[in-house]
């Protein structure tokens, strides 16, 4: 009984999803659906993608959060067209949520969509919102047992930024366990090492980014 | 509909952890439902309580996980009676597993039990499973403006561990701000900062932690 009722969820999520994805290839811009647990650094990600790519890309955000606006403002003081969505309790973004703000967003003017999710290891990865990948962070600082203990996440996303590289000497985080583990859940899977705080490893990030939008 | 659907699990769960809370107090053992986001340094805590405590207070554990082991396999080498419930996807423990699992713990040996859940900041906090409080560690490395984000657990919380403390002066948190917004939700959370890395703080807590079993 239960699982009927989230398979149904699920689908009636997926055909929104595809509606949402149909709207955004009409309008010619690709989208990012970015997860990961709270405190990775996705706005952070986020700001410092701007600062690399806004002057050769038109961007645009979606925020997720149960409560606050905070991230949008900071997406805002950059002056990029950002929606804030507040989920109100849920856990993650589905496609519903984001197909009701897309009218406030200039999407024929964009190049590159990205959707900050929930901060949720877990159930973002389950609900489609209408975009072309997935990309997860991991900061270094949440230990290198993530992989296996979280799978889904890991199996569905197209990228992997380990964040926080700057915070390495000072964890007992090992790089090479969480490519190793990673990969072996999915071997497509590409590899990352950032700092946002320090700007580190941002250039390759950026340039894989640029190779994906036309 | 979607409502009433959630809203009649959540009423099941709820009687399911009244059912264990019962079972609980007849074998006079207190429980701890731990919870953090992912890599916030849960089963370090458990293992540091365990080094701190285990010659005075009989412990088992409960580890939460999507999938895998290894958690419950670090504290077995403790030799702390364990058991590792493994979700398949579900973003959070619920009264129906840990009564699912109680048989196997030797429940009127122990004086205190500690569940730690699913990595998730969010949605463990919704359910009950029959614990006399709720515990919630924070990473600092998680940054400090989670307590507006993700307000349902610092408002369900007795007490906020902040953990990684050997971390801070890496990063841009403020410990003052994680506090006035923890407290602005809760005022009466009882806030620690340990370092598990460390064993910094270790003390303040465990003290805390024997007080409240009889």
């Amino acid at each position: 009984m239960k699982v009927k009722v989230v398979s149904h969820i699920l689908e009636a999520n997926d055909r929104i999803a595809a509606e949402n994805r149909k709207l955004f290839k009409e309008s010619g811009i690709y989208v990012i659906n970015l997860m990961s647990a709270p405190g990775a650094g996705k706005t952070s990600l986020i700001e410092k993608t701007i600062q690399e790519l806004a002057s050769k890309v038109k961007m645009g955000v979606i925020e997720g959060d149960i409560a606050g606006s905070d991230d949008a403002r900071r997406i805002a003081n950059l002056h990029i067209p950002v929606v804030q969505i507040n989920t109100g309790g849920a856990c993650h973004l589905d496609a519903n949520m984001i197909s009701e703000v897309l009218d406030a967003l200039p999407l024929k003017e964009l190049d590159l969509l990205i959707i900050e999710n929930v901060g949720n290891l877990v159930c973002p990865a389950e609900f489609k919102v209408g975009e072309d990948i997935k990309v997860m962070l991991l900061s270094i600082a949440e230990g290198d047992d993530k992989p296996l203990k979280y799978p889904l996440m890991f199996e569905e996303s197209s990228a992997l930024v380990l964040n926080k590289m700057d915070l390495l000497p000072y964890t007992n985080a090992n790089i090479e366990k969480i490519r190793k583990n990673s990969l072996s859940l999915n071997p497509k899977l590409k590899i990352f090492e950032v700092s946002c705080r320090t700007g580190e490893g941002m250039g390759k990030w950026v340039k894989w980014l640029q190779s994906l939008i036309k």
